[in-house]
């Protein structure tokens, strides 16, 4: 699909019970991430539903309702208007649409509206997360620190800054 | 107080009810930090206390029961070997007799017995400040990464490292 072709979607701020398993399928679909890491992903969803968190979210879904792609994020606790970008992920099905950047800019337009200055996200700096990397740098983000061995020996937290 | 003054000490792992409110008492006396943080501080001994966060501690107390100083720290989730330090405070009344050193001593060996390998701790880069930098760095830990603006516009985010 190129940038032209993002088909009809219906977008949606707030969570349903069948996004934590939507959420954790499309995780899974990039396939750049780890089990553990597409089931956090699906709890952030569950925790809000539950009431015990309070994430914000976007979904974009297509006309049958199926989950393409979601942003979860939420201020940064003790700032000012820093905010966290938890997950951005489109569908592997839907990679290369423009998708990304229609998420990135609804996400960044209510972090504007809440009187945010800055989003934050953070990803590893293992080759196979090459493509995470090069999509945060595709929608605007900059390195902001690189911290060696964070996850595991060779394994860095790299923090992506977007200021807004 | 010089270093070769430590007092007699009770040493503790687990959180009393008693300490919630012990715990801001003590943030709150070293003028460093804010009303909002020294709830926050408070707030982590409760959430451990009613079982919905899981915190390690380390709690020094005097012979007649004050609280001296403590520690309060965790896995950082995703990490194989990597902890956050959220908190190292000791009473204002016991600056500058090694309490620190003694407390960051006992949580560094809790780390390790855990199979930690880093020890994480971020504070502000303002002025106001520099009291809680230099104790970090007399405590061993390096700067990692500086993020300008993060807690609000001039107030950066410094991230500490040690190595264990």
């Amino acid at each position: 699909m190129s940038s032209d072709k993002l088909p009809p979607l219906a977008w949606d701020t707030l969570p349903r019970p069948e996004d934590v398993d939507a959420v954790r399928a499309i995780v899974h679909s990039t396939g750049v991430f780890s089990a553990e890491e597409a089931r956090v992903a699906g709890d952030l969803v569950q925790e809000t539903l539950d009431g015990t968190e309070d994430y914000a979210f976007i979904f974009a879904r297509t006309i049958n309702k199926k989950l393409a792609g979601y942003a979860c994020f939420g201020r940064i606790p003790l700032t000012e208007g820093s905010y966290d970008l938890y997950w951005i992920v489109v569908s592997a099905s839907m990679h290369g649409n423009g998708l990304g950047s229609e998420i990135m800019k609804r996400t960044e337009q209510r972090v504007k509206n809440s009187g945010g200055a800055a989003i934050y996200a953070e990803t590893s700096g293992r080759a196979d997360y090459a493509s995470s990397r090069k999509f945060y740098e595709h929608l605007g983000f900059t390195e902001a620190a690189n911290l060696p061995d964070f996850y595991r020996k060779n394994d860095a937290k790299i923090i992506y800054v977007k200021k807004l």
